[in-house]
């Protein structure tokens, strides 16, 4: 017998009558003594499955074998029955049973016990069958769909930095430590240094990817594995690529409104409204603002959450852009804007609270790339990997990067990045 | 001056007349006296820049101090003269320099003159310049988009496994140590384990992800980096997922095919042909016609490289797939066949010599897990966290993995698989 013939998704009225085989998980299970139901779940959905005192007895005794998240195959005719789920279900001739699952079951697959996010995330493969679950990471694969096409179709190529480096890019994290044939080298924090000389090649290119950072810190936004979305564009500026984020993010929430309904209802969320172009608000006015509704926020530094929380409501965006960061609190690449070297062309993307994106234009000379890295204390001669090829031309270019995880908050409505990772890391998570 | 109001790819004749900015890098530079050339280079390919001298005497000065590979804006009517590249000039306005490249060039991008691999790969930021090394990564691209979408529309979801792991899962090849919090770690060489554990939540996954193995031995087809290309599927044999990889196959040959005939021709390189289905040839007849034409393998043993373009002489066959290989030369997971458990539900896929993908029918039963884990030399306490979901209905599944770097020799004819990888990683190469 072959494993299936039909998804619970392909299973219709038309088929009535028709011998299929459909394979699943046992969802549920109820003896109602002459009728047995068996609801199997499988990739699309539920179907459910009859038997009948007059079914042979292998069934009957292979039914009472089943337990909760059994795997099996079963062979049968379709029959239209307006009570079953979809309005049909399957009458079997043979079932055969893949694997036994133990009883008890650490969490409840149906959904009805709810769990904590730490016992989720150690029964992760369990929580994975998850409705809920499932439909958040149907929603991240038509995100990274989604993004990919814009991209492609705005002339980018798609490229793949190296994760293992040899020298502690670009300050700021911890790195982890690699050993490389006996020597140290370590995990990439972001593919930029990279991405930025391959823009001096092919012009416009994406990667996503993952990337690392020691955090020790244990916040909802935080992992120490993350993936990364990156693009870098030559003869091109921050408003360049502001302009080509706006179109990612409406082709993502546009696809995922279109093609995830019923995950967004399963997860009860709405997505944010997209009105391009998004608002951008200069960091000063942003200051100015928060210190009339009584921030005690200092020009210079970065913006707190609960600050951005307070700015947004303020405005009444859900979704914005803060402009011309303060040289201080951006990496040492960030080119100063012309006419005041102490802000920069900059921007950060902003849902809510959350940054779901950064970028600017870049530094493209040498000499002041050099004396950046100087006032940012760190050493021109750990950067001659990067630094030799401004010998060689490189264009004026520009970036961003976004964290899918935070992307992905904003999609499903989770609160939590590790909800959207499918094995999150972090400093006390290395399994499962 | 904006950096650039069109490509080099949008200047035609019907533009005749119009003013435009134009971008680039300076490809080559002739000085007749009374007219200056300049061709400058974009992503998309020439357009030539002609200087009278009747032009302003700071854009002949510009003009001189101009070196190959600096960068330049020009504003410039275009003009229609049949003996440029494209038949459309450009008579400049303005020119401004972005960036002056130093001289002499470590490599010629032009391309004239040739460098061999080891100095490509030091200079790879101007190697990458070079019309055949974007070519190559061109097609890279078109074959990235292709995969996916043709696992896509097989109902494939997109997933991101974890890279850092607790333990050396599979066995056999070397991994790389993280130091991760303190604590011992290690890089993953696939997602062979999370991608089985995932088919049972989702069914059909896939990944595009680095993975890397530590090897010592210096190949034209081995990097300790390196990009996988992963499925896995439930309810499913090695069967089923052979007729997924052609599906691919197919897919990326004809996407390149038609997307990338400019790059096919400037590598002189022709696409294998691809006739569905490919055929396939059992292990132990691959053994047996090896044999009858004098080679020395012994049932059991792994094919060399050599042996297999013997055998793909011998047969005449440019793709084609080995199946069943005996248990052996098999990873723990393979299925053992059911009647003749010395060899095992798999195949790898061969272009002429060349393993470009591997896959398998797995194990689905704990108990049989257990024991190959054993016949391994492995210790199955050290796979708790892979075996614990076996009690908790894991599906019959299958799967495959492809190294994306040796599908890439097959699309562009090169022969070494650093050509096809932006920033090659192996024992001597951790830089650029």
């Amino acid at each position: 017998m072959v494993f299936r013939t039909h998804l619970s998704s392909d299973i219709s009225k038309s088929l009535a009558g028709s011998e299929v085989v459909v394979a699943g998980w046992v969802h549920s299970k109820r003896d109602l003594g002459g009728k047995k139901f068996l609801v199997l779940r499988d990739k699309d959905g539920y179907i459910q499955v009859v038997i009948s005192k007059s079914d042979p007895e292998e069934l009957v005794r292979k039914f009472y074998e089943l337990t909760l998240e059994s795997v099996v195959s079963v062979k049968g005719i379709v029959k239209i029955d307006e009570r079953a789920p979809g309005g049909v279900e399957i009458t079997p001739k043979e079932l055969i049973i893949h694997s036994i699952a133990s009883t008890p079951l650490p969490i409840d697959v149906s959904g009805k016990v709810k769990a904590d996010l730490d016992t989720r995330l150690r029964e992760r493969v369990l929580d994975l069958r998850r409705e809920e679950t499932k439909a958040i990471f149907k929603i991240v694969s038509t995100a990274l769909r989604s993004i990919r096409e814009e991209l492609y179709s705005n002339g980018f190529i798609e490229v793949m930095t190296p994760k293992i480096i040899a020298s502690a890019t670009e300050g700021g994290a911890a790195l982890f430590p690699v050993i490389y044939f006996g020597r140290e080298a370590f995990l990439a924090q972001s593919p930029q240094l990279y991405k930025e000389l391959l823009a001096s090649a092919f012009e416009r290119v994406f990667e996503i990817a993952p990337a690392w950072r020691a955090e020790e810190s244990d916040t909802p936004y935080h992992l120490a594995e993350f993936i990364s979305v990156d693009i870098e564009m030559a003869f091109a500026n921050y408003e360049t690529v502001m302009e080509v984020l706006e179109k990612v993010i409406y082709r993502v929430v546009r696809n995922v409104s279109e093609e995830c309904s019923k995950e967004l209802k399963i997860l009860n969320h709405e997505l944010p409204q997209v009105r391009l172009p998004f608002k951008r608000f200069k960091y000063v006015d942003v200051i100015e603002t928060l210190r009339k509704v009584g921030s005690d926020v200092t020009k210079g530094a970065d913006i707190t959450s609960s600050d951005l929380r307070r700015f947004s409501k303020e405005v009444g965006e859900e979704l914005y852009f803060i402009t011309e960061w303060p040289s201080e609190t951006r990496p040492f690449y960030t080119k100063p804007c012309d006419n005041n070297p102490e802000y920069t062309e900059s921007f950060d993307f902003i849902y809510n609270f959350l940054e779901i994106a950064s970028g600017s234009s870049r530094i493209h000379r040498k000499e002041l790339l050099i004396s950046r890295l100087r006032e940012k204390g760190l050493n021109p001669e750990n950067f001659t990997y990067f630094l030799k090829w401004f010998d060689y031309g490189i264009p004026p270019h520009a970036g961003w990067g976004m964290g899918l995880n935070r992307l992905a908050l904003m999609l499903t409505g989770r609160s939590n990045v590790r909800e959207v990772t499918l094995f999150p890391r972090d400093k006390k998570r290395l399994e499962p």
